[in-house]
C-alpha cells in the first residue's frame, strides 16, 4: 500500500472522538542511572495537558540498572517468580509461565533477552507504578504539563496467538473505566462493563512504537477524559485477585494435582 | 483535564510513526437486512487506501439479523458453545466461560445483552471473517479505496481485570505481524515475537468508539504497512491451537477431572 499522504486530514467534528498517537525518533540508548525525563526531554517538548506518555518498560529497566548477565537468566526467572502457573518443555528447555512479583502472569516472568546487549538480559522495573509516578512528576517539572504515564510491556495471552502490549505501570490515569451504573444507548443500565483503558492504550501505542525501531516512547493525544489530577490507582489494579482467577493453574498442572489428591483420598479411606 | 486544543498538532517527521484514529458520529440504528456498507457510506467518504476500518461486531450482528428474544439467552449460550472451559456460580446464576463456534473463549459465549432493545440479546456474527471480507469489497465498490476491515468485540482475559476489545473478524489485514527472523536494535535475531496486530487495532479503536456512544465504527490511519492487497488470513488465525493451549480448562475443572481419574485409577488397580 502507498504511504499515508501527509495532507489526508480526517474530518472529525468532535475532538472527543479522535486520537493521535505518535512515536518520536531521536531517543538515544538509555543507560544505568540515566534520568529518563532528562533523556526524553527533547522529544517531549510538544506535550500538552491531558496527553498520555507511553514508555516501553525496557528503557525504564535500563535506567534503573536492571540489566544482568544472560548466564543468570534461568536463576533470574526463578528469583522473579512468586508462583509457577504452568510449564511446558520445548526443544530449548522449559517454558515457565509464572506469576511474578508484580502479580503479572507472564512467560519467563517477564525477563527479556531482546533489544539488550549481547550476553545480557533485562529484568522488569522494580516497581513500574512508582517509575510511572516519578516520570510523571519529572515531566511536570521540566515541561510544566500534567500528563498520564503508562509503562508498557509485551505479553502473551491465554487462548490467543500473538503478543500484545499491556500496562504494567501507570500514573495519572484512570486505569479501569468503570461504566457500571451508566446506561447504554437503549437507556438500560450497563452492569458488567469495566474497560481496561490502560491496556488498550499500551496496545495502541505498540502499533506506533513497534519493535526494534528505536522508538521506545509514544504520545497519545485525545484521552484527556481518562487523565487524572492525581497519580490514580496504578496498573496494579489490573491484576485479578486470586479468588476471582479461574485460571490460576495450567490445565495440566491442575489435573495432575487433582489426580494425586484423588488417589491419595482413596488411600486415606 | 481540559479538552485537547484543536490546534495542538503533533510534530512528527516520519509519517510511518504516527496514527490517527477517529470515530464518526451520525450512524443510525442498524437493522436486520441492512447493507452495512450502505449504512456507513456517508461517514466513510474520506477513507484513503491503507486505512483500517474497525466495526463493532454488534452492528454486524444486527445487520445479519442475529437478534433473538432474551428469554432464549441461556439456550443461545448453549447453542453457541463448542466446549465449556470453566464455570462459576454467582448470585444471578452460573457464569459460563466457553469456547464458542468461532474458537473464541468468552464469557457467555459472546452472547450480548447490552445495547440491544429490551427483551432481546445479540449473537455474534455467523462468520465475522466473511463479514469483514464482504464489507471490505463493498467499501471498495462504493468508495474506490482499498482498506482493511476489522470486526471487533469486547472480551475478558485470564488473570487481568477489565475488558478489552479484540479482533473477531478481519479482511485485508496482516493479522499477526511475524517479526521472527528480523533483528533487534542490537542486530540479534528476534526469535519469539509475533505481534497480534489485529487485536491491538481493535483495542486502539475501542478507546475512541467507547461504549454506548453511538459511534460503532472507527477509522485507523497510519497502518498501511499492515494492509494487504488480498483478504489475508482473517482473525481466525488468532485462535490458539488446542495443542498449544495450556489453559484449555479452568483450574477447578481440571483439578476435579484429575481427582476423579486418580480415584478411579486406584479402583482399577
Amino acid at each position: 500500500m502507498s504511504p499515508v499522504p501527509p495532507s489526508a486530514e480526517p474530518v472529525v467534528s468532535d475532538p472527543e472522538a479522535q486520537l493521535r498517537i505518535w512515536a518520536p525518533s531521536g531517543i538515544g540508548e538509555v543507560c544505568d542511572g540515566d534520568d529518563l525525563a532528562e533523556v526524553l526531554a527533547t522529544v517531549l517538548t510538544d506535550l500538552v495537558d491531558g496527553d498520555v506518555l507511553v514508555v516501553t518498560s525496557k528503557i525504564v529497566s535500563k535506567a534503573e540498572g536492571r540489566m544482568i548477565a544472560a548466564a543468570d537468566r534461568e536463576q533470574a526467572i526463578t528469583d522473579e517468580t512468586v508462583r509457577v502457573v504452568a510449564t511446558r518443555e520445548h526443544p530449548g528447555g522449559v517454558l515457565r509461565i509464572v506469576e511474578n512479583r508484580l502479580g503479572l502472569v507472564m512467560a519467563a516472568a517477564g525477563v527479556d533477552a531482546s533489544n539488550t546487549p549481547d550476553g545480557t538480559v533485562l529484568l522488569l522495573p522494580v516497581d513500574p507504578d512508582a517509575s510511572a509516578r516519578r516520570l510523571r512528576a519529572a515531566v511536570r517539572g521540566i515541561h510544566g504539563v500534567s500528563v498520564a504515564v503508562v509503562v508498557s510491556d509485551t505479553s502473551g495471552r491465554a487462548w490467543r496467538n500473538g503478543l500484545t502490549d499491556i500496562a504494567i505501570g501507570a500514573a495519572g490515569l484512570a486505569v479501569l473505566d468503570d461504566l457500571r451504573g451508566g446506561t447504554d444507548s437503549h437507556g438500560r443500565e450497563l452492569t458488567v462493563t469495566v474497560t481496561a483503558v490502560a491496556d488498550e492504550i499500551a496496545a495502541a501505542a505498540e502499533l506506533v512504537k513497534g519493535k526494534a525501531t528505536g522508538r521506545p516512547v509514544a504520545i497519545v493525544r485525545g484521552l484527556a477524559k481518562h487523565v487524572l489530577d492525581d497519580d490514580g490507582p496504578g496498573a496494579r489494579v489490573l491484576v485479578r485477585d486470586p479468588d476471582q482467577d479461574m485460571f490460576r493453574e495450567g490445565s495440566a498442572e491442575a489435573y495432575a494435582r487433582g489426580w494425586a489428591d484423588g488417589r491419595g483420598a482413596v488411600a486415606a479411606d
